[in-house]
C-alpha cells in the first residue's frame, strides 16, 4: 500500500489531535483514501508533557529542522501558531517542495499573500481550512462548491469565545466581566482573552475569507474592529424587545469596486438563522448570486472538530499526490494571475441601520434637541422609546434609525454627547436587518 | 486557452439553468479554473420552447446519441431525469469514457450500484452533487469534508415542497389541502404531489446518503417512509404547546451493525436548529465523531441553486481532466472493495420518544384504560394531557413518551383503537429529542 508521509509541526491541543486522529483511524483513512496516512514526525519544544498519544520510536521530536527537511515527508503541516517560526518552516518546507496545511489564521491574515505567492511559484499545495470556522467546511465550499457564484456577501459568527460570552450576556443577564470569568473557568476564553473579545480572531478570519472568495489580496488592517466588551446585558434586553439578538459578526459585502469588511457587534433579527447560533458555535452565512443564501454551521474550535478540518485538506493533498494531480485548484478561488486588489470601504462610508442608546435627563426638549441634531444629519428615526421615569437621574432612551450613514451617525453622536443633558457616551450597535426598509 | 468540453442532455428547468450558468459566467470561471468551459451540445426532444437561454448555432439538438458519443465532449450532464433513457444515456458514456454528472436521485436510489460500478470499472467519474439538497454542498462535505469522521447520524430536511406545506400549516393554521393546493399554485409542487409529499423523494435522498456516508450498497426499499399528508393544524398546535415543530424528517442513524433509514413527520424541540427552518428551504444535520454536529442550510431545489451544484461537479471533473487527475476521489466515502452490505434496522425495532393523540369519549375510565394498555406494554408515558371537556363527542387525548419500542407502540395503538370509547384512528408521530431521557 502505498504511503503518505506526514509531519506535524507544533504539538499543542491542535497537533496531538490531529496525531490522535490519524493514528487512531488509519484503518478508516485507508479505506476511504486507499493509502497508508503515515505520521511520520511530529515536532514540539516540549518532549515531556502527556499529550494522551502514543508515538512510534522516532515519531516524535524537537528537531524541527530534520523534520521539514526531511525528503520523505510530503505534507508539513504547521499548527505552532505565531508569526516567527511558523512563517520560517512554512517557507522552507514549501523551497523543499513540501505541500503545506496550516491553521494559523493570524499569520495567514497577515502574510498570506507571500506564502500563497511562494506555494504558486513552486507548484505545491498550501491549504487552511482549519483557519476559519473550525470543522465547519468553509474554505471549501466557497472554493469549490460555489464556484459558480459571484459572492455578494458574507455574514458570520466566526469566534466562539465571543458567542459564549454573548449567549451567556442573552440567557442570564450576567455582566459582561462576569460571563468572560465564566467562559475562563470553562476554557472557553483565554486568561488574556484580547485577541478574542476585542474582535481581532474574527478580523483574521474576515480578511481571509475576503481574499478566498473575492480573490482580493488580504487587506487585513482596512478592517474596522470592534470588539464584545462593551456590550450590557441593559442593551441585550432592549433588543430582544425589538426582537433582535446581538452577536459578534464578521461581516462582507461586495460592492464591486469596494468590499465592506467589518467585526462589530450586531443586532439581527430572530428569523435571521444567525441569532439561533449559541454557545461557542459558530456558523457562516454566504449569498452567492445563484444559490441565494447558504449558511454552515458547527464547531468553530476545539481539539477533534479542528483536527477534522486539518484531516480533510490531508486527505486532498494526498489524493492529489496519489492521482498525479498538480496544482488542481488554486489557493484561493481563482487563478493566481487574476487575483485583484480590492479596497475595503471605510467605515464612516458605510450605511446601515442603527441602534442608538442615550442617557439624558427626563426633561422636556430633551428629545426634541436629540431628534433635531439627528434631523439635521438626515438621519431618519424609526423609532423612539423612553425606558421608565427618573426625576432625579438620566433615564436611557433608545432609538432605532432608518438606512443612514455612518459618517453622519458619528458626528450626530458626538453633538449629542456634548449636550448638557446627557450623560455619558451614547451607545451605538449596527442593525443587519435584511428586512428593514433602509 | 484550454477546453472542456460539455453535453447536457434534457433541457428542463435544470438544464436550462446550468446551461445559462456556463454561458453568462464563462470569464468567471475561466478565472477560477484556467480553462474554458465550453457548452458544446445541448439534447432535448422539444426544440421550439423559449427556454431564456441563446445557444450557440449547433449546440442545441434533439440527437442524443450523436452528443453521448461525440469524441470531443469531456463530461455528460444527465438532467433527463427518470430511470429509462437516462439510465441507457449514462452507461453509454460511460463506455465511451466520458466522465458523468447526474441530478437523478430517484435513479441512483434505485441503480445506483450498477452505474458506480460502471464507472469504476471503466476509470471515469460519476458525480451527483445535485441529487441530495441543491445547492448545498451535502455530497463533498460528507465525501470530503468529514473524511476523518465516522458518521453517526444524518437528519435532514430534504424536501422544499414537504417544509414549504408544514410551514404553512404552522404559520397560518391551514388544513393540508389549502396548504398543498397554494403550494402548488406557487410553484412549490407538482400537480401530482406524490412523490414529494408522500416522503418518496426525501427517501430516494436518504437512499444516497445512507450509501455514501456509511459505504453501503444502495438499500432504497428497507426504507421506512410515511409522508406528511396526515398531518393536521391540531397536532402541530399541540406539538408547539410541548415546545416542539412538526418538519418531514429523513432520518439515518448509524448502529454499526445496522442502519435506522426513515422518512416520518418528526417533532423536533425549538431549540434544534431544524425547527427554525422554514418555507421551501432545505437543511442536513451531519454528527460525526470528531465534529460532532454541522449543518449545512440552503436552497435544495429551484433553477440557479441546482445549477450552482451541477457547476460544482463540471468544475470537480474538469479539474481533474486539466490536472492530470484519475479516480482522485472514490464517488462514495470509501474505496469501492470497502462497499459492504448494512441491513436496515425494520421500523418495528426502532426506538424512540412518542406522541400519540386518542380521540376519546369524556368519561370515567377512559384514561385508565388506555393507560393500561400502554403499561402493559412496557411503554412509559412522559404526560397526559386532556384537550378540553366534551359532553357529547369525543375530545382529544395527547400522550408523549419516554422512549419505547416501535413495536410495542404499534400492538397497543391496535389494542385502544379497538376500545368503544375511542374513534378514529390513533395519530402517532415520532418525536426526535436528544434532550429526552429516554
Amino acid at each position: 500500500m502505498k504511503e503518505i508521509n506526514i509531519g506535524i509541526l507544533g504539538c499543542g491541543t491542535v497537533g496531538a489531535g490531529v496525531s490522535k486522529l490519524l493514528l487512531e483511524k488509519q484503518a478508516l483513512l485507508e479505506s476511504r483514501i486507499g493509502a497508508r496516512m503515515r505520521l511520520k514526525s511530529v515536532v514540539d519544544i516540549d518532549l515531556e508533557t502527556d499529550r494522551g498519544v502514543t508515538f512510534e520510536p522516532g515519531v516524535f521530536t524537537d528537531d524541527i529542522h530534520s523534520v521539514v527537511n526531511d525528503p520523505e515527508v510530503h505534507i508539513i503541516v504547521e499548527l505552532i501558531g505565531g508569526q516567527g517560526i511558523a512563517k520560517d518552516m512554512i517557507l522552507k518546507a514549501i523551497q523543499n517542495g513540501k505541500h503545506v496545511i496550516t491553521a494559523n489564521k493570524a499569520l495567514l491574515s497577515e502574510h498570506g499573500d507571500e506564502l500563497f505567492q511562494a506555494a504558486w511559484e513552486k507548484g505545491v499545495d498550501l491549504y487552511y481550512e482549519a483557519s476559519v470556522g473550525g470543522c465547519m467546511p468553509v474554505i471549501k465550499t466557497i472554493r469549490e462548491s460555489l464556484v459558480g457564484n459571484r459572492i455578494g456577501s458574507m455574514i458570520g459568527i466566526l469566534n466562539g469565545t465571543c458567542n459564549y460570552i454573548l449567549t451567556k450576556i442573552t440567557d442570564e443577564g450576567s455582566d459582561f466581566p462576569a460571563a468572560l470569568a465564566e467562559a475562563q473557568a470553562k476554557g472557553y476564553a483565554e486568561a488574556v482573552p484580547t485577541l478574542d473579545v476585542e474582535g481581532f480572531d474574527t478580523a483574521h478570519k474576515l480578511a481571509i475569507l475576503n481574499s478566498l472568495a473575492y480573490g482580493m489580496k488580504i487587506n487585513l488592517n482596512d478592517i474596522y474592529i470592534e470588539g464584545i466588551s462593551g456590550i450590557t446585558p441593559m442593551d441585550i434586553e432592549f433588543a430582544r424587545e425589538f426582537g433582535y439578538k446581538i452577536k459578534l459578526l464578521a461581516i462582507s459585502k461586495n460592492n464591486g469596486d469596494t468590499v465592506d469588511a467589518r467585526v462589530h457587534p450586531t443586532m439581527i433579527p430572530f428569523h435571521n438563522m444567525l441569532s439561533n447560533v449559541n454557545g461557542s458555535l459558530n456558523a457562516l452565512t454566504i449569498s452567492g448570486d445563484s444559490v441565494d443564501d447558504i449558511m454552515l454551521y458547527g464547531h468553530g474550535a476545539g481539539r477533534e472538530p479542528t483536527a477534522s478540518a486539518v484531516v480533510s485538506d490531508i486527505t486532498d493533498i494526498a489524493r492529489n499526490i496519489l492521482s498525479g494531480a498538480r496544482n488542481r485548484i488554486p489557493f484561493l478561488s481563482c487563478q493566481w494571475e487574476h487575483m485583484k486588489t480590492i479596497p475595503v470601504t471605510p467605515i464612516d462610508q458605510i450605511a446601515t441601520n442603527y441602534y442608538f442608546r442615550f442617557s439624558a435627563l427626563d426633561r422636556p426638549g430633551v428629545l426634541s434637541k436629540i431628534a433635531g441634531i439627528l434631523g439635521a444629519l438626515n438621519i431618519s428615526i424609526k423609532s423612539v422609546h423612553q425606558k421608565g421615569r427618573e426625576t432625579q437621574g438620566p433615564v436611557p432612551i433608545v432609538m432605532l434609525t432608518h438606512l443612514a450613514k455612518e459618517a453622519d451617525v458619528q458626528t450626530a453622536l458626538k453633538r449629542i454627547s456634548e449636550l448638557d443633558i446627557v450623560g455619558d457616551k451614547p451607545v451605538l450597535i449596527r442593525i443587519e436587518d435584511e428586512s428593514e426598509d433602509g
